[in-house]
């Protein structure tokens, strides 16, 4: 019978956290532990990464997931672990899970099979408290300014005009539309208001891209929170209370150190969804990886085009450093269903469908190749894919003179990825020419365009009423030098979650756009995608327990 | 100039907690370690200590507080060094800080001046993220429980009749009454809501009453969310996700250890507020800290009419111990405001309010008495009471043959309460003969009367006419033989906050009932008293300010 993840997990013998430390040359003083096998890095601690060299980058992203996910963060883990069974001292970057999903309905964010972060238990639920700091920074801002309107609303905000919501870290579809302040005067004042994912929070995004303490708190100042009866913008930084919010923000804002079923150390930090945020782990995790070891491997959220283009786009500009390597993780079976198959006909051999649904992947490799960034696609293997579809993909891959290799890291671990590991060990020495897709003083709509002509294969841009009106506002606010965060399915290139494969000629529509100027980017929000996900008819919640001495079962 | 509390914290220095456990015998590998100076005692450690000897228990309560408080955190700190400097091994058990009142107006709840916990910025900030765990813990289940509505309602709720309600841990009025469910059917269904703060949730109540996991998980089967439409009580366990629930709290049930400034042991766990909940820090922290020292030290949350009477006559139930001596907190300023003084002349000596206030802390003595218990009376000395106003208070209390003490644990920390902690010792060497205020085979209303009759003084009690049918439908679920959890305002004996000193003849009215069958208890609404405090003009956080190494400012 085959093991599930959490049996795999717990079967697994774990180093002391001093330990994994130690392998990334980080001393046992310069780490808080959370129990004996978490830790973070202290603010000290990161300063002294910084002196040390910045190694290899190899971002690892995807083709357009199924629902239940390609193994993307596998094969980061077990790449990983397959560079250090080669002897190159790496480490791997990863974001934290959101409870959400967790209770919901994905597997877990810590890998699977022999490719796992440990203790996946722990990482899949309340890890370090990050989440939840985030969580409070971000409803502390809300209930502070609440009550500056309650208490005389000297700022004179409009409450019709307050963009600031509340989050929680679940599948709350309750919360998304709501009448907060009812009852009575001394229960503030009604207005519209709606709670959105904590992945989502703007928080998470300022948190992620934050470089240090003061930096965060930059950022924070410059939220905008809500409009003025005269339609002046409302800042964190009005509300006078930046240093208290940093204040709830500052120790989760020390990356969290842990390891790998082989012991790789890895840092897990920060976990903004990708469809709806910028989907990539803090930029202080990535630098400190990047100074503790020799490679560092890193993912972004869901497709190429969702975190692969908001890692290239958006963090490489606060990172300082762009990939020497990225890695597409492709399945059989996902390309089949961009060649049409049905869901419950994806057992089923297939080589026509593989090959027509070669043609998503074909894009992707496309677009990474448009950034002048060397690629590898990784084949991650599943029990079901037959050697005649392997072959066919091979073949396609092949005749791209991109260099591919066929992964099982899911069943072995690091040894299932070692051929992997030498083709991006070998990616990494070539010379990378990194263009961005569009400069930052391109205007809001050219910068849209491109990510849609260029990267989803778009023809044209709409932009409702609303956005249109926005546009002309965010003109006169001067917030037009920001890179763009768009909020798009994660299942096709479109804003149409049923157009699978490599569509054409389709329009993206430009619903809304948010003005997120702590994290530095505008988001455009396409087409229904929401920012508070529901549950399903049968949570996994359903089968979860734990025993009187603390063990966990049905964790996936 | 006074040094503040944050000051005099910043410049204590601190034990490794690894030391700290060893004084109280716990070994370094029965804890999870948060950094250097917090950490979690694990399950085999609690199964440890509860093989050894179980020690002397003594509560802190106090006179009916004034909104700053009356010390009683930091008498319970200073007693439990000045126990360990007389040479008594002893421990000392409290709540854990809310946010809410910390993020608004209230000092930390971490003790003050040279009796405080450490690391007290941490203690009144996330701590271990066992608030969070809490918070989380409590949405799920109504997450879960709206979309079993939205998802067909099999179980026939009454969408009307949904009790449970979503909580932050924040003061954060806007949310007390809300309209959730709005806007589309994908939304889930529309209906009245509101949130409580965290420490009002039943989650709190049953977390500090749980004795193991298994027993927590009883306890969450237990919790009513809802009624169906033909009245019938709808369970967490019908919901059937006591497990998962469970899961969420299982770390954060461990207690946490850390430690005073004078490096006494203190477990910090677990914080319902006394007015609107128990009130008294978790039953396997006590139990813990019995097993660990000879003398354990806690508190129960405001006056003893509130906390005081919530942990003898619903906490001792669960703990299967009572104090061997209660210690009441009096101070010169609160009395005087209870004879009549206002705020902005508590300054001037005024002796004749002194012993017209007096009659408060009377009332406080005979009650503990009633229950068969020897107390003795610290009077927590401030700056502005005069010699001639000690000494009128001392004079009353000796003539009721009562022990008393002037302690100033404030100024110099165990030390100014030698004298105090002799006169505990002393009084746990008489004979306690422990009985309970009423019995649990009592009526509802008959077990109501007691509390209001026999500790608040009062003369009557007035149920509405919703309380009325409600305890006719408690009957008829059998719910009739669970103790009496009181939510009525701190500053009075009666439910209004203005009738203060010893008021008489006064009726209370029961608003409401709320059955908490998990807790195991029915809390009864008084008055006004609200489960959502709101922030006030200045909030605390516009104070607040933390520098890029993490050195915070402003916290109290």
């Amino acid at each position: 019978m085959v093991k599930s993840d959490i049996e795999i997990a717990q079967a697994s013998s774990m180093a002391l956290i001093t330990d994994i430390a130690s392998k990334a040359g980080i001393s046992p003083d310069d780490i808080e532990q959370y129990g004996k096998y978490k830790a973070k890095i202290t603010f000290d601690g990161l300063a002294k990464l910084q002196e040390r060299e910045t190694g290899k980058l190899v971002l690892v992203t995807a083709i357009n997931p199924t629902p239940a996910g390609e193994g993307k963060s596998t094969v980061t883990i077990g790449l990983g672990d397959a560079l250090n069974q080669l002897g190159h001292q790496t480490m791997i970057a990863l974001r934290e899970p959101s409870l959400g999903p967790v209770m919901g309905v994905k597997g877990g964010a810590a890998g699977g099979g022999y490719a796992q972060v440990l203790p996946m238990e722990d990482i899949n639920l309340h890890f370090t408290g990050d989440l939840h700091a985030i969580t409070t920074a971000n409803n502390a801002i809300a209930a502070l300014l609440d009550n500056h309107i309650h208490q005389g609303n000297a700022l004179n905000i409009d409450t019709r005009r307050v963009i600031w919501k509340r989050v929680v870290d679940l599948n709350d579809r309750q919360l998304r539309q709501i009448i907060g302040g009812l009852g009575s005067p001394i229960n503030g004042v009604p207005r519209e208001d709606g709670f959105d994912i904590t992945v989502a929070s703007e928080i998470m995004a300022v948190f992620c891209l934050a470089t240090s303490i003061d930096n965060l708190k930059t950022r924070l100042s410059k939220i905008v929170v809500a409009y003025t009866y005269d339609r002046k913008p409302v800042t964190v930084g009005d509300l006078e209370i930046a240093g208290a919010i940093s204040v709830l923000l500052k120790d989760a804002l020390k990356p969290n150190l842990v390891q790998t079923i082989a012991g790789t150390p890895a840092f897990i930090h920060g976990g903004p969804f990708a469809n709806i945020a910028h989907g990539c782990n803090s930029v202080l995790a990535t630098k400190a990886a990047l100074n503790a070891a020799e490679f560092t491997v890193t993912e972004a959220g869901f497709g190429a085009d969702l975190g692969g283009e908001k890692f290239l786009d958006i963090k490489t500009r606060e990172l300082g450093k762009t990939p020497d390597a990225v890695v597409i993780v492709a399945t059989v079976r996902a390309l089949k269903m961009h060649g049409g198959v049905a869901k419950h006909e994806l057992e089923k051999e297939n080589i026509a469908a593989v090959k027509a649904g070669f043609a998503n992947l074909n894009r992707h490799i496309d677009n990474i190749q448009g950034y002048g960034l060397p690629v590898v696609v990784a084949i991650n293997e599943f029990v079901t894919d037959t050697e005649a579809e392997i072959t066919a993909l091979s073949e396609l891959i092949a005749n791209k003179h991109v260099a591919f290799s066929l992964t099982q890291v899911w069943a072995k671990g690091g040894s299932g990825g070692l051929d992997l590991a030498e083709k991006v060990v070998n990616a990494c020495q070539e010379t990378s020419h990194f263009n961005y897709l569009y400069e930052l003083s391109d205007s809001i709509p050219e910068k849209i365009e491109a990510i849609v002509t260029k990267i989803y294969g778009g023809s044209t841009v709409t932009f409702s009423k609303k956005a249109q009106n926005q546009l002309k506002e965010f003109e006169q606010n001067g917030w037009t030098t920001l890179p763009i965060c768009m909020a798009k399915t994660q299942y096709s290139f479109s804003d149409d979650q049923t157009l699978l494969g490599a569509p054409e000629n389709f329009d993206i529509t430009i619903r809304e756009l948010v003005p997120k100027l702590g994290a530095g980017f505008i988001v455009a929000l396409t087409g229904d995608i929401m920012t508070m996900p529901g549950l399903p008819k049968k949570p996994a919640a359903l089968n979860m327990d734990v025993d009187n001495s603390g063990n966990i079962s049905g964790l996936f």
